[in-house]
């Protein structure tokens, strides 16, 4: 068979094996992005099934619209606007089956052959998957810990003028890095946007895991100029397997999403519309997310110590302020590629850094997600990690 | 903004406005292509909501597998070994949202820019939209009442060569026409297709629903050759609502449908797939879809019997032996798209019948849904559009 060149493009398999790989229950893995099972209502979620049905009837089972039920949409503007005082209207926007497809949707409307998306770097190798599948020019601007950096940004938007067709960015406890964009770098990083006509694609998928007492607005509370399309999900604050999720973005953007998404999948789940319209009504959603982020800042407590004691004094870190993730820094000139070889056949997993790179690659970064370990697994873990890194360093 | 090219691509709205118009119950609709809410088995559904949690707990709500649950991929396997004899590997099969989401992996996968698509004439919109995206020239072929014709996809298949990609066919029951492929033609199709590398997209969504003792068996039962990428769907046979449908293939091919899988929206809804697997462990599938076939063939009869009564002579149809729609055909000259304002005006609804064509388009037929609508309005509806049909063809 012949195919099309795009697939030629997707060579990497990290993320697809994180899915694909059988949970063996005698893994410690710190490879996926995900939330915690346990955190699951699984009874508040067994009663909303139950309402929306009582509510709905056999319409719960039927085609939902392709734009997503009326209700969940409010329900979802509403808390965007009582949070960051961000407001869309109601044709401003649709449901999407995980944020995935949003990020997917944004390269089929945005993108051709040829043309240029900007990363901040490292970035999430999901959405460096879906939108390397468009067969664009993906290119790297580099981060600090304040976020991406304006002047190598605006040397880019310079140096490859029309040719940028977007820019993707998460500013909130960003994926891999763990890190948040300063509110100052998210007003310069607007500024400059305004004198390109070029959209933000704003990945919030971390946003409400804040470990802080008063989180950043999201970049579309700084958008004045109808730019910002804000990609939203409740994968990570409550479960990831009813597959709702949302874009938001300027109405006459927003039209044209809803075309997509009518030729991707017709419609999102019904019943899991109607299930998450039904528990945001009934149940006290900001609660169970102040639980989770609570639980996971204990997690984050727990690596970073066990890092502390176990890893050398050559691996760098710095502390996540929300998030799932923590990245350390070998080294440079080692590659977390063969640690993470050796890692497995200790039973130990996690995500090389260079998966998390667009263009130029770095190798000496990992990933260690720290929201789905036992306590007692990550400080097993970690001290396995410690141990090898310490040998591999004296290689 | 600047948009992608392919977006100009995607002008035609009929499906989703279909999908995004509100239910107004004074509507009689025969424009959608859905299967009767009543028929949606609640109660059981409702049972295998409780049964999957009680047996898989928190992670009935985690991320599924990029590929789908195993439990229910085996289960459709087993039944299509059952049905007809066809055998496929548990890595040759994907679970998908909706099948329309397999149509669209389908373009990413095969299809370039300028590259062909052959269709058989008339097809499924929302195939024609999803492949358009993929920026190829979309090709169709004619169709008799056994099934695309053999020489004119020959004489196709010569004259664009290399550039052919792909092949989209719905044998069973089509969208929209209701025809079906005799056995004689699927050999011969096949047959003719073993000298091209070109794979074949089967659409099955109809496939069970029969109003025949015998059906024919699908392509892929057919193909010696691991040409057939078989789309199945519980949407039509169970419930559209759980979004929960299959791609089928040889292996080689079904490893670059598992990237792009994770690419487009990372997994599909757990939840859904674990519904759908206990209801088939614990419920009689078969029986169902026997119910469900007869009710359908009921409104089928009540649909001919009223067009047999209150439209013109000059309008030509062929009963269906199976699926959810009636395809007729004013004289040549004739444009449905004005029958169809005029039918707006009284409160009725169908989609004209050029919606179906992605090259040529034909203007005087008209695709009817008989599933959907109670037989007084069925038979209400055929007569307010016979009236306006005369009072058209009188022009």
């Amino acid at each position: 068979m012949k195919y099309a060149d795009r697939i030629l493009r997707l060579e990497d398999r990290s993320l697809l094996e994180a899915f694909e790989l059988p949970v063996e229950d005698h893994y410690i893995s710190f490879s996926g992005g995900f939330p915690s099972p346990e955190t699951y209502p699984v009874e508040a979620i067994s009663q909303a099934f139950l309402g929306a049905i009582a509510e709905a009837g056999p319409q719960a089972f039927a085609y939902a619209s392709t734009s997503g039920l009326p209700s969940l949409r409010k329900k979802i503007l509403g808390r965007m606007e009582a949070k960051w005082g961000v407001h869309y209207d109601m044709d401003e926007i649709i449901i999407t089956s995980g944020s995935q497809q949003g990020l997917d949707m944004s390269g089929m409307l945005f993108v051709n052959k040829g043309d240029v998306i900007l990363f901040e770097t490292p970035s999430y190798l999901g959405a460096v998957n879906a939108l390397r599948a468009y067969e664009a020019e993906l290119v790297g601007v580099p981060t600090d810990h304040d976020g991406i950096e304006i002047d190598a940004l605006k040397d880019c938007l310079e140096k490859y003028g029309e040719r940028v067709k977007m820019i993707y960015v998460i500013p909130d406890y960003q994926n891999p890095t763990g890190r948040s964009w300063s509110s100052k770098r998210r007003e310069d990083f607007m500024k400059l946007l305004e004198n390109y006509e070029v959209p933000v694609i704003e990945d919030g998928a971390y946003s409400e895991l804040s470990f802080e007492k008063e989180p950043t607005k999201p970049l579309c509370a700084y958008d004045s100029n109808g730019q910002v399309v804000y990609v939203g999900t409740f994968s990570k604050t409550f479960c990831p397997g009813l597959r709702v999720a949302w874009l938001c973005a300027h109405k006459d953007i927003m039209e044209k999403y809803l075309v997509l998404k009518n030729a991707s999948d017709l419609a999102s789940s019904t019943v899991g519309q109607y299930q998450m319209a039904y528990y945001m009504e009934h149940f006290d959603m900001d609660k169970h997310i102040e639980d989770i982020s609570l639980l996971y800042k204990h997690r984050r407590n727990v690596m970073a110590d066990a890092i502390d004691q176990y890893f050398p004094e050559e691996v760098n870190y710095v502390l996540p302020k929300g998030g799932l993730f923590i990245w350390a820094e070998l080294p440079e000139g080692k590659d977390t590629r063969e640690l993470l070889k050796r890692a497995i056949e200790k039973n130990v997993t996690f995500i090389p850094g260079s998966s998390f790179y667009p263009g130029d690659k770095r190798y000496h970064e990992m990933r260690l997600n720290f929201s789905n370990m036992a306590d007692e697994d990550t400080v097993e873990g970690i001290q396995v990690l410690g141990a090898l890194i310490k040998e591999y360093l004296a290689e």
